[in-house]
């Protein structure tokens, strides 16, 4: 199943059946992921202005067997958007179809385009009293369809779960030119199998995404939050599950932070303000978004008291504004930021059981030290027991020279993370980054019905050519 | 790809393969479902007591082509359960396969062999202060297992989501006797296709869920219920949009009940007290679950006062004790019973979008109308846009006086819905008995992508032969 390159001829052929607004320059943003670690070689850039557009693509792909690498917001950070060898492809952008197609205020559902932009989404969505609580650092650039092709986290899945979570239904256009009309608003229908969630998190291999039905939730009448100092990942587990009891599904974020994250943002952004005169060795920053007439300061002194009682807790500063809510966030939103500015030696998106957590931070800084001489920094979305592990030089020491050591470290990393019970791929996706992980890690059975699913569905292998699964 | 019958030659290598434990009587129970409307034809009953006796048992199926109808508690309504015609099959129940193998209080998580019983599940989960919502009227006799198969529903929905959306994770033995090891408990796992939705929903016909890992929630603190009136369908949207604001989460169950409903319930189980003096045309049971210091009695006097001057409500009564809110449910879950009691022409579960439920309920009385003389009793799970929508006899008239309209009223209510954006099995599957409304009404690149699915992973068609597609 050896496909063929975009030649010019090929490209004729489009430009035949396509209207010229389909086809725009490649610039060197479609051939590049944000950390740099995946370079595209080429290809045609086609950006379709409608679905059919998308059907008349895909058939021409299929017919020739060309590759198509969708792309999204270009935000992806496993290289699932960018084909790095291989017969130059067809690289297949919905920002021309971009539009809400409706919003149904009553019914919190939001009917858009694949190429919309995460954040007017959820612009759309609060202009008419809604929340669409898809939230994360690329909102500014993410679009819907690349969302949702990988199954996007980000901080709020605690309360209203991933992208998958929020979507009703898909327009999508299937490998062989079929479009699939599921671009349903209902919330139940047992219909057949489940196409929507097999599309969601395959990142472009069985299809593309063209429109999506999205769930909306009311606005919380009340938000607020604290930062509260625990004495160990253990107490914010059990804070976690005393947060749950006490206030249900009014949490909407459980952000752990550790005294490294603390120090780079000292030692790389100043201007933050430190949330506690002597740096916490952990702190997890806790939100609410509540109802009618419930005040969420009470809510977080109350749970702070139980908690200090229980001994889990040893201070703590309750949010007193919205800008005071805002900075807190601020802090844990910029430690990434803090992070690029150290230079990771390797970075890690990892999820584990909840109640082994502790474990995992207790055992993976000897691991690693077996290896050499690292600072970690282990933060994340803790109510979802998603930890981003990242392992940086030694203070005064630089990236390159643990340039040998990375492959070492990602081994580690992942082999304990695996053998915990974990998943060595909390949100980010597998895309190209992740293939050697998958087949290392992944189950036997599910490779092996993931290998003849893309074979049913994608018999050419057209579909993000070795993305997720090498090509065969 | 025609299947053979169980052979006494086939059933000798399974007792040769298999303790003598896994072999029970085959009773007239696993030959008929609830209505009486499906009856199969014969078959061997097979018990396994082990995932690895599941193996064993579905190599030696597939090896001599021989069918498997997977068996959970036998309360589906669709037929799934029951293969009514072609070769003899092996009817697989996992009833032996029951352990609660871990609560993970902590973690909001359980694991279950898929053969436990619901109300175990739940049971366990209580047992650790822990909510595990799904509840259906068959609770006592539906297994997990089957519960997944066929993604239940039942009337937490609207907070909690169905099965799909309670499961973390599967084992499962796919129909080449491989074993799918994703019994996760990761709230997160962005690693490759998503078998485990693929699975659930899929009525036994892709592979044997055999053990399951659940999300639990924290029990509500504070529980409380009020029926109140409401002018119209739209007046209970525009109330469960309003409920949706002021309440957020803590909105457990959202139910619409008719005059009908309250009308057979008279007829019908005199003993149970109607809530109102007069008979409303419709009414709302309004259900919610609140955490620490929240006073459910107050949220609901609050929405009242709020939605009775916006005009939507005009009574209501709020539950001032535990009794009297099992009262209010047992008004709600009682309208079934009486149903049958009833006896209806046709049932329907359907669902729709939010917002054009009131005009699907004002357009339905007069086509069925046009057909014949019927009482219709629509109620059902508003919050989630699921409508249970059942046709009777005119008061006076038998069962048996409209069997020969029995087709046209259903083709009349499905034709309605599907016209209307709906879905024609919103809860309870399709079984055998709506394999033709699949046929009639779902997407064509759907049903086409559903049978390469299904020969790419059961490609001798062993598993639930004749369930939700056709034989091919």
């Amino acid at each position: 199943m050896m496909l063929n390159p975009v030649t010019d001829a090929f490209a004729a052929t489009l430009r035949a059946r396509l209207p010229e607004a389909a086809f725009r320059p490649l610039t060197p943003a479609y051939l590049q992921e944000p950390r740099g670690r995946f370079h595209g070689s080429g290809g045609l850039l086609v950006c379709p202005g409608s679905t059919p557009e998308v059907v008349v693509l895909m058939r021409a792909c299929a017919a020739a067997r060309v590759g198509i690498v969708p792309y999204g917001g270009g935000t992806g950070l496993v290289g699932g958007q960018i084909m790095t060898d291989g017969p130059a492809p067809v690289i297949l952008s919905l920002e021309r179809m971009r539009a809400i197609r409706g919003v149904f205020a009553q019914e919190n559902a939001l009917v858009a385009e694949a190429g919309a932009i995460l954040a007017e989404v959820q612009a759309a969505a609060a202009a008419q009293g809604r929340l669409f609580p898809l939230t994360l650092a690329s909102e500014g650039s993410a679009r819907i369809g690349g969302c949702l092709s990988t199954n996007a986290g980000g901080v709020n899945v605690l309360r209203y779960g991933n992208a998958r979570d929020l979507c009703l239904g898909l327009e999508a256009v299937l490998p062989d030119g079929s479009v699939l009309n599921g671009l349903t608003r209902l919330r139940k229908d047992n219909t057949g199998y489940d196409l929507r969630n097999l599309l969601i998190g395959a990142e472009g291999t069985l299809g593309v995404i063209t429109a999506a039905a999205l769930k909306l939730y009311p606005q919380p009448e009340a938000e607020g939050a604290a930062l509260m100092v625990v004495e160990s990942p253990a107490a914010a587990l059990a804070l976690l599950s005393m947060a749950g009891r006490r206030i249900g599904g009014g949490v909407s974020g459980f952000e752990l932070i550790g005294r490294m994250g603390l120090q780079f943002l000292a030692e790389k952004m100043p201007e933050i303000r430190q949330p506690f005169a002597e740096m916490p060795g952990w702190m997890v920053l806790i939100d609410l978004g509540l109802g009618a007439g419930q005040d969420p300061a009470a809510a977080l002194e109350g749970l702070f008291a139980e908690a200090a009682e229980a001994g889990l807790v040893s201070d703590g500063v309750i949010a007193q504004s919205v800008a005071q809510r805002a900075a807190f966030w601020d802090i844990r939103e910029r430690i990434p930021e803090a992070n690029r500015k150290i230079g990771s030696v390797s970075s890690h998106d990892i999820s584990l059981p909840l109640s082994v957590i502790p474990e995992f931070i207790a055992r993976g800084g000897p691991a690693l030290a077996r290896i050499g001489d690292f600072r970690i920094n282990c933060f994340g979305h803790l109510g979802d027991g998603n930890l981003h592990y990242n392992v940086f030089p030694a203070a005064g020491k630089t990236r390159a020279a643990y340039e040998h050591l990375r492959g070492a470290v990602k081994r580690c990393v992942h082999d304990l993370v695996h053998d915990m019970g974990g998943s060595v791929s909390a949100e980010h996706g597998v895309g190209r980054f992740k293939v050697e992980d998958l087949e290392r890690y992944g189950d036997p059975a599910k490779l092996a019905a993931m290998r003849a699913i893309k074979g049913a569905l994608d018999p050419l292998g057209i579909m993000n050519p070795g993305a997720v699964l090498r090509q065969g």
